[in-house]
């Protein structure tokens, strides 16, 4: 088979195969706590999973959480498709009443002072002089003043109006192409999508300006979005993050920045954070 | 509307505004010949446009135009879409004949001695010590002692089996996702889609292995492929590059680096080269 791209070291070796420096143990696996998942199904059926990032944009995921309660995206829609860049979802008319008590404008939580990442990439990228990973897999990135999350394939961002308005968090968007790293520092970034993505990557791309959706016709519906906190037991989706602060996960990165043979011929000696997002798996 | 994102300096002004140094003259803008454009057809009717990099992969792109000479790629599929990485097209099976006289595994076009770029980017990224931008429009990356053609969005290289395998340029991959730069210098890189790649990008994610779909009846069919050059003039598509030996670029380049207000609140002073990628438009 002319497989052209060999499966990353994320995949499972063979079952026969000795493991490897950089596979994790059962114990590198833990529970994303069901109040740091949000969950929104989509008309068709499919659920989209976003794992909320609430120690670094604690006002915005506070919005969020409320949101869900109040059940404010049931009936929303995703509304823009712009290829290379995003997929947005929430209110297209801008006209639904917040919740009551929800700060419409939350403080910019954009960066941060501590770079508190406890395994780094080799080599800096052209917008950050060091990424790495906080202990409990979130990606990271620092100019060596301040930190921030990085805007990667499958990261979720606040929509916002032109400054200073900061998105409320009804407004949301994923990454769906090469990671928009302009954007870091410049919007809210409060999670990343670890179910679903494969349906928020291949809606019709919109044909308006900036990917919107020209007829509301187009439009993908919400039926609903929880948090999975709020879901009876067995409908809660259940997902892992791989700790980072071990020898196993240093040997990963190392790994991800030298692909090995057969098929890689040349490593490349280095990887950006977007080519190394932090493992999440679903549990077994 | 909540924007959450402006658009990018590429768009064009309103009318009114005052030029901006970034703009580019009319006599910047030059046609892509019709030879180095490989036109697919799809079964719906959509059309993929590839601009082929026939200077940096000679033997690869002289095997793509005898496959289109010899109408090798009609009735063919689209039989792989990786979220994330790529979508792949060509034959499935790996039983169809070459064309005669074709080099079944050309030289491995990977990279050069040359940098010949006339342009470059503030910053290093993490795979290369520099990148830049040919005279007529290709990116291009380097470490200093070689160069190549980075893996960026839309970009198209040729699938291939184990080295030393290189591909004979039947199968095809574009990227569809965040630059797979680890792939830099282990295939070979002949070209940009500057046509389709909404349709490309936007196929069902395929379920098997690699992202393989599993049933041929999930295959997007191919109408055919052809060289611009053989299709009837009223049928070929016309596209120009922007030339980058000028100040106008440099400018463009630096904008590109340094986002503007009033979206942008803090410019990240650069940009990687898949996030700056060398303008192509559609010829009015």
């Amino acid at each position: 088979m002319l497989l052209s791209l060999l499966l990353s070291v994320q995949a499972a070796p063979p079952a026969a195969a000795p493991p490897k420096p950089y596979d994790a143990e059962p114990a590198d696996w833990v529970a994303i706590p069901d109040d740091e998942m949000l969950v929104f199904t989509l008309a068709d059926g499919r659920r989209v999973v976003v794992r909320l990032a609430a120690r670094y944009a604690p006002a915005h995921v506070a919005n969020m959480r409320a949101l869900a309660t109040a059940r404010w995206w049931d009936g929303e829609s995703v509304y823009r498709v712009q290829d290379n860049y995003v997929t947005q979802w929430g209110d297209p008319t801008e006209k639904k009443a917040l919740p009551s008590g929800l700060i419409a404008n939350p403080p910019a939580e954009y960066e941060w002072p501590a770079f508190d990442a406890v395994a780094t990439l080799a080599k800096p990228d052209s917008y950050s002089t060091r990424a790495g990973y906080s202990r409990d897999g979130w990606p990271l990135a620092t100019n060596g003043t301040t930190a921030w999350m990085p805007h990667c394939y499958g990261m979720v961002g606040v929509a916002r109006d032109l400054a200073p308005s900061t998105g409320s968090g009804g407004d949301l968007y994923a990454v769906i192409g090469h990671g928009p790293r302009h954007l870091d520092r410049n919007i809210a970034v409060v999670g990343r999508v670890i179910e679903g993505m494969e349906a928020l990557s291949s809606f019709p791309r919109g044909t308006g300006n900036l990917g919107f959706y020209e007829q509301p016709a187009q439009y993908v519906r919400i039926r609903s979005g929880r948090l999975a906190s709020t879901l009876p037991a067995a409908e809660r989706p259940r997902y892992q993050y791989r700790r980072t602060d071990n020898a196993r996960f240093a040997a990963w990165i190392a790994a991800r920045e030298n692909r090995e043979p057969p098929f890689f011929t040349m490593p490349a000696g280095g990887a950006d954070i977007c080519n190394a997002m932090p493992p999440v798996r679903k549990a077994s």
